[in-house]
């Protein structure tokens, strides 16, 4: 393995771009490859068991191209599959669940912190028992919301539907006083201004993808696997195993990279 | 190895009490086992092979009182014996260099920092490998101030010879027009009003040492070893190899822990 290998970051979709975007702004030495399972997203509503085989099927895909660290940019996967693949690869591997919820422990001030994820994630109370095991007198409200990640990969993340679905979906939330919410998927970036105008000025919106990136590069640095600096011979890598020109259109409107080559992956099922 | 086992802290003195105190702030469940070499303190003047024998003994004595983690709280031993010490051991090992450049890196605005460390660490150019290393074009001004830590040990920090001492030490660093000063010595902390006020407000200072508590933190729950929250077990030890008694009285000057009972370390020599 060598310092000059790329980080490796998987999702179902686009929404771990939310991540490379912080990768790309923090470690501007580091290569990224990255691989989306835009063929089959959304990952939220799919039992655990599918997760972790995709999951699986993905890393494999990523480990051939001599990664020297996998990050998890996906909140549904990491919250069922980062222990079992912790075990079973030799590279370190980071999730986004640990970074999001020590951050908002940090930012609360009230103690009462809201969650917003998908399906598998609020399921599997990732985010409460994580935040629990560090603080347990904070009260954690977990809320499901599976229209978001649809209306991202579909690029209508700013169309008034957008705007109405998240007001709907939000509006529990309203009155159980949070003053911090963890956008509990990479997806949900996309649909930041939307969640903040709902939920209104006082609450604090934390990333748990952009809280990532300061674990990813304390870890390379832990594991003297960093980039050296100014480097000349960076070219990222991004795939995809559905559609290639959606890829390329949210990269481009939410990177800011307009050259992106957005590859085709076939991913090999086990 | 239990969660609930120490981390265990080294310094050539009471230097490494200042990261100690972060680290009961930030991570309140976590025992401390600390461990100064008050007789055979300041490391500073010393030469490279005598620092890392010493810091092998100091480690060998917690190694035998079941820590999990071992941190370094001491910038002299960590230029010289971080690497080598984290071949030889099983546990997680961290230094206090690299936090503190990170950090400086991140809050410079000119591109201009100043290190003040010991005659060892500064003759290492730890800190400005570190900085070069990751931010090439950042300028790194290194001083070393041989009479700081004796001053500290001697519980003249605040004192009318300490204001002058520092004074006339940090003189060289004035017309260098830094925006930015890492107390690169974890004694510094305890003369940093008075460094402050020689620099002037325009210029941030960082404590290597707090900025380390971050990365002790990331790393707990990487490792997944992280003490569970509200223990009711915990107390902390602390041991000197020299006076107790001196030791005692800056614990509570400076830690605001009073009743800390210090006990006499006996330190094996290969």
């Amino acid at each position: 393995m060598s310092n000059l290998d790329a980080i490796g970051f998987i999702d179902s979709g686009v929404g771990g771009l939310t991540v490379v975007k912080e990768s790309l702004r923090q470690l501007p030495n580091e290569k990224v490859i990255y691989l989306g399972d835009t063929a089959r997203c959304p990952y939220g509503p799919r039992p655990v068991e599918q997760v972790i085989q995709y999951t699986r099927e993905m890393t494999q895909f990523l480990l051939e191209k001599n990664i020297k660290m996998l990050v998890i940019a996906c909140n549904t996967a990491t919250a069922v599959a980062l222990d079992i693949l912790r075990k079973e690869i030799d590279i370190p591997v980071i999730g986004v669940i640990l970074p999001g919820s020590s951050e908002a422990i940090k930012r609360t001030s009230n103690n009462r912190i809201a969650v917003i994820g998908t399906e598998g994630t609020v399921a599997s109370h990732a985010y409460g028992n994580t935040i629990n095991g560090k603080s347990p007198d904070t009260e954690v409200i977990e809320l499901a919301c599976p229209k978001f990640v649809p209306i991202v990969e579909s690029k209508k993340y700013d169309t008034p539907l957008a705007k109405m679905v998240v007001a709907e979906t939000l509006k529990p939330l309203k009155e159980k006083k949070v003053d911090c919410l963890v956008l509990g998927c990479t997806h949900y970036p996309l649909l930041r201004p939307l969640v903040q105008n709902v939920m209104g000025s006082g609450v604090s919106l934390i990333d748990s993808g952009a809280e990532t990136v300061d674990h990813i590069s304390m870890l390379l640095d832990y594991f003297e696997i960093a980039a050296p600096a100014k480097r000349n011979d960076l070219s990222h890598e991004f795939y995809a195993t559905g559609s290639v020109s959606m890829f390329e259109e949210i990269a481009a409107d939410w990177l800011g990279l307009s050259n992106v080559e957005v590859k085709k992956a076939k991913i090999e099922q086990d």
